[in-house]
């Protein structure tokens, strides 16, 4: 597929392409940002491997590429850095700019099976093979054997789930304050009855860290999650990390890190920013 | 004066804060921003120094504390950062939200004499004199012996007036694509005909870096300034850096970088914020 570049920036050293493709999974264009690190310019022939961040509701491919200072290390690294928006916009289904937590800007990373929403919300086929793709095919200076995942909140959620239902596709895993237990909070609850409809245990449970990290038989686990202590959304129960932590017990090490002080917001990863991209780099430049 | 603490975030293991005043120089309630280094809760008693961070046309206090990534370095240096708007808000002038060059965020740090922007549109005693004295007497944990200023655009052309018309109060001063002929451009032609009157060798000149540096009498200059190369506005001729230069022969060190590739924007800054606070860090810590 075709990409169309809106704009490159310079940033650290590398290039921030901001960037748009007619995606045929969210049927619909959809805008990404895509950070290209300095080791891509100077040298042609290296390929450098890929981090995508999952963004929360709300927001688009901007948000981290503006405010989550990921680019700092990343260029320091040599590792590209996918920022991918959070939904299809524009489809024109019913409702679908009503809720800042459901539908635009709040896709869940699910693919949606519910009628209207099962027309373009698609956000998981999107993340885990339409716009890699699309990066791998129109940037031959990434590796498409080296990717790694992270994000926060829904897309914390996203992170996980994606990382967890396809072992062997990202080399590391790692959140900022995830949704760590959708089928068991608010925000979680009302996404997965919108997209899926109200069978929990079958397909809610498919995209449920919680529930999944239960059958994890892959490698042993090596997660880095940052909770701030004063996230509200946290205090509201929306996130239910412990749950996961508890689900994931004997299936590896899952490093939450309760952050003194911190909220929900931006400048909580970006103060954290350097410890994600450096547990992705372990993985990801090993 | 009292302060309002609108909301306290944690940001690289100090607080940033977000604050507010009633401001007796620009007549209405000012917001500003407060970062307080970690070394300030970790000794109550040790005082840092302020690095001062004035934004540009269309800025509030906010932009660089979320987008420009100074607390990082301001962190590991022990500096305080405030981040002040750039205009007066909501004084029902005639006209004051029409322009994004003129008015509402753009108050040029100047004291306009012409009426009726007089009324409040007094930046220049805002910053120099007002706001610091609120937050020395506010916030006792700020040295009000170290100050250092830098600024972005329009605030580094604030920057470097400031420092010029004040030798000594301010112990460095670096910018970020300033502003820095405004007499000759049409942004600081445009701003200083409505905040002055046409008097133009007289009021202009006092506020005009390049003119100003011609007199320079104090200790040798040690300037350090970011230009992009491919900054519009520069190629515009809004900046002229280079009018700068020439003015400053012979009052001591003018470092232009020329920054190849880089815009006008904040993922400018936050490439080189480090460099920048460590400017301020030569002085501030000397």
């Amino acid at each position: 597929m075709s990409v169309q570049t809106k704009a490159t920036i310079a940033s650290f050293g590398g290039k921030l392409l901001k960037l748009s493709h007619n995606a045929s999974s969210t049927n619909c264009e959809m805008a990404f940002n895509l950070y290209l690190p300095p080791q891509t310019t100077t040298n042609p022939l290296h390929k450098v491997p890929l981090l995508i961040y999952l963004a929360g509701l709300t927001c688009t491919g901007d948000n981290g590429a503006e405010k989550g200072f990921f680019q700092h290390a990343a260029s320091e690294k040599g590792i590209a850095v996918l920022y991918p928006d959070t939904s299809p916009r524009g489809l024109k289904i019913q409702g679908e700019d009503d809720s800042f937590d459901f539908g635009s800007g709040a896709g869940f990373y699910v693919d949606a099976t519910k009628s209207p929403w099962n027309k373009g919300y698609k956000m998981y086929s999107y993340i885990t093979s339409e716009l890699p793709k699309t990066v791998f095919d129109n940037f031959k200076q990434v590796d498409p054997e080296r990717i790694s995942i992270f994000g926060h909140s829904m897309g914390g959620h996203g992170a996980l789930t994606l990382f967890l239902k396809n072992p062997g596709k990202y080399k590391s895993v790692s959140a900022f304050a995830p949704i760590a237990n959708p089928s068991k909070c608010q925000w979680g609850r009302k996404a997965f009855g919108g997209y899926f409809g109200d069978d929990e245990k079958a397909k809610w449970a498919e995209h449920d860290a919680t529930e999944l990290v239960k059958k994890w038989a892959g490698e042993p686990l090596d997660v880095l999650i940052d909770v701030g202590t004063s996230d509200n959304f946290y205090k509201q129960g929306q996130l239910l990390p412990e749950n996961f932590v508890e689900a994931a017990e004997g299936k590896g090490k899952v490093n939450v890190r309760w952050q003194d002080g911190y909220d929900h917001s931006y400048f909580t990863m970006a103060t954290f920013a350097d410890d994600h991209v450096g547990h992705a780099a372990r993985y990801l430049l090993a």
